[in-house]
């Protein structure tokens, strides 16, 4: 229990970082498909794609290739006024990936930016069209956009910021989907999403003072892998038309292939008027982020020079060549690869195994699966869905002895969930749902 | 005048894309030093270092070789009780490098989200500490600090910042130097800081809610580089002190050497209590931020983890790899080519050769330098010191003539000024020099 374990110098996010004092950081010096490795060489299956992002495994030949061939050409320039080759690639590729009405593509730099780049552009739009007093963002709880002080508003998790709130903008929470936990009695595949109801009354109500609403489509990442059906989504698109309000699609953590389909809104069925984007778009490689947006709110901006309608928002390093030409090689590798339909057995294979292999256990609530994301939750009691005891840390104990067996699952609260790099086989897959059910076998018991 | 002459799908950022109709975006396909080509390989000499960023020239071979090195060996990996090498070398290098009283390194995204960081870790510290009451930060009038909600409330740019007040957090702006314009009469070298006076008196009567004051010291950036002296921080130092405020630096623009020492805060001989940085941190390559402070903010953060006092805030890319590697290969690079040595006589004939050239023009206000900048601010009366009408665009018509003749000048308002890599020699600082006072005289006479 020495202070040598804290790493001299680093401060960590999200960690408490008194706990290295007990549970020392894990060192990662290498990596390797879906493997990364401690200095002795160990090896740790990456099994949530280190902060979903990761799709084509570590060190992946084709996009370092594709990374150093942009570095020699060139690196970098600034994006004001300037253009180049991967940029123009990239949004045109975006734009024919997309649906047809998303056809603008503004680059920005990491997540949060993306989403506090499309709430500007939301209400900018709002002062452009002459309904300034549209200016409330609604977000769902249990969303998660980013953590900057705008994105982090329409954020559903006090503990990311309850303590901020005096320094944020009021905009309005409403109860989201639950569906482990549905009030409404009824199930993923027999509802009407009547859940869709607090929201329905909150645009009905306030709808005037409203210009956005931000989801993450279908599946609630940081509130544990909340999965809900798309019939919630289809209500929200024709509500928010109703209202004019626009809808805005967080795909950063989705959007790439994870839930199935390329993104979400296509599952969905659902055309927003934004969709923000990142992670896996450079395949995990280095941050860039992406706002899709219409014609209609890109018009809104156009004027002579002197009326000052131009979108005021910049990031030094916004458009960056190298991010997007890794984002070009990472869309080329999805063609030729058929990344869609090669990832199918396998994401069937998590699904069905982690199932098989959890469930029944008097701690698992449910093992929920959406396309290649598998999320287990643990409970005190399953027949009544009570939470464990949250002081207990369960999960991260089942963290901690997946470290020792060789998978770095980063638990959210008590969830334990798997979404591995699209490049693992079904034996990994095998083998790293049974290193996370012997992990929580060792600390819950059989 | 065709709209394919705007670039389809993009929407670049601060450009009013319908100005490209008549001012075509400039197609960059490369880089090589100095220069940025465009795809008939005509070069311009990147006269702003692509926005403050580039420093040892486009496709630096030493830049490049380290990225693809680390890419072949750990391309990136979650941060979250993760540690990897290049980030504790980093660290520890940036430890180094400032003064002793900032002994932590917090790893962000881009620019605007290590303000942000700032931001809540300040606060929390307030939190943490019992005095929530200390909740509002103070910008200064001309500052500038990202624009994402948070970083742009602490802004004093109207232009970024004024149609999206009913957004932003309530802050405070206090009316800061303003040396070419001084309104108490003084010189540079021959004042006290009288304008402090402002600052001064909001910091008595508002201390007790105020936990952060953000400059950019030495030197106000995209105010078109103002320029002010060390006194007005070593007054705001004592004056933060005595009222229990935190000072804060963004060195976002102009660490890494810009003004001729390492940091600004070693010139200005004052230690701040946070310091941001991005930018050059990596040579210009991709983005990296980062935000270091004291063991005061660090240790009122520390306790057991069912206290919850943690520091929440991620982003996916924080700590990336890559990027680290890049910086740890700069700051090599810094020492083995004893860069601060080596810039000296360069920004000397920059500055001399540029007041020779510019001085006495008709429409010019003042050539000022600091550092590797030097700026030409240009007024329709340098008697009266009036401003030129903004509606001319004399700026932006001085910096599409540049372009003409190979230099890409992006200008500030009616300020033209030079921030170019430091790998740039004497001739072609002069040659830089040149084209722009051939682009001056075009577009305003001898």
């Amino acid at each position: 229990m020495t202070m040598d374990r804290i790493p001299q110098a680093l401060w960590l996010p999200v960690t408490q970082m008194k706990d290295l004092e007990e549970h020392p950081a894990l060192r990662i010096c290498s990596g390797k498909g879906i493997y990364v490795y401690n200095a002795k060489g160990k090896p740790y299956i990456d099994a949530i794609s280190s902060w979903w992002t990761n799709i084509f495994g570590h060190a992946n030949p084709r996009i370092t290739h594709a990374l150093a061939k942009q570095a020699a050409q060139l690196e970098h320039v600034l994006f004001a006024g300037v253009i180049h080759p991967p940029a123009e690639e990239l949004a045109r590729r975006l734009a024919d990936l997309t649906p047809d009405e998303l056809t603008k593509v503004f680059f920005a730099g990491d997540g949060a930016s993306a989403v506090e780049i499309a709430m500007k552009m939301s209400y900018g739009y709002r002062r452009n069209t002459g309904q300034p007093e549209k200016r409330r963002f609604v977000g769902l709880s249990g969303g998660y956009h980013g953590e900057t002080l705008g994105a982090l508003s329409i954020c559903g998790h006090d503990a990311f910021s309850d303590i901020y709130r005096p320094l944020m903008p009021d905009n309005i929470s409403v109860t989201g989907p639950d569906c482990y936990r549905c009030p409404y009695d009824r199930t993923r595949t027999d509802c009407d999403a009547e859940c869709f109801e607090p929201m329905e009354r909150t645009l009905e109500e306030r709808g005037r003072e409203i210009t956005a609403v931000f989801v993450e489509p279908l599946a609630q990442g940081a509130a544990g892998w909340r999965f809900y059906p798309p019939r919630y989504l289809h209500k929200l698109r024709e509500c928010t038309r109703h209202h004019d309000i626009h809808l805005a699609f967080d795909e950063i953590a989705v959007g790439f292939g994870r839930l199935g389909t390329m993104f979400a809104m296509e599952q969905a069925g659902v055309t927003p008027d934004f969709v923000t984007l990142s992670k896996s778009i450079t395949s995990g490689t280095l941050p860039l982020s992406v706002v899709m947006t219409t014609d209609a709110v890109y018009e809104s901006f156009l004027g002579d020079f002197t009326e000052l309608k131009a979108f005021m928002h910049s990031h030094t390093y916004m458009g960056n060549p190298l991010a997007c030409a890794v984002a070009n090689e990472t869309l080329s590798m999805f063609e030729e690869l058929n990344v869609l339909e090669t990832n199918k057995p396998k994401y069937r294979h998590l699904a069905d195994y982690a199932a098989q292999r959890f469930a029944g256990h008097r701690h698992v609530g449910e093992v929920r699966s959406l396309g290649f994301i598998t999320c287990v939750e643990l409970v005190a009691d399953p027949g009544t869905r009570t939470p464990l005891d949250w002081k207990q840390r369960t999960g991260f104990r089942i963290f901690r002895e997946a470290l020792k067996r060789g998978a770095l699952l980063r638990n959210l609260g008590d969830c334990i969930y798997f979404l591995p790099p699209y490049v693992i086989t079904q034996d990994e897959i095998t083998r790293l749902v049974d290193i996370a059910h012997a992990a929580m076998v060792e600390v819950l018991g059989e």
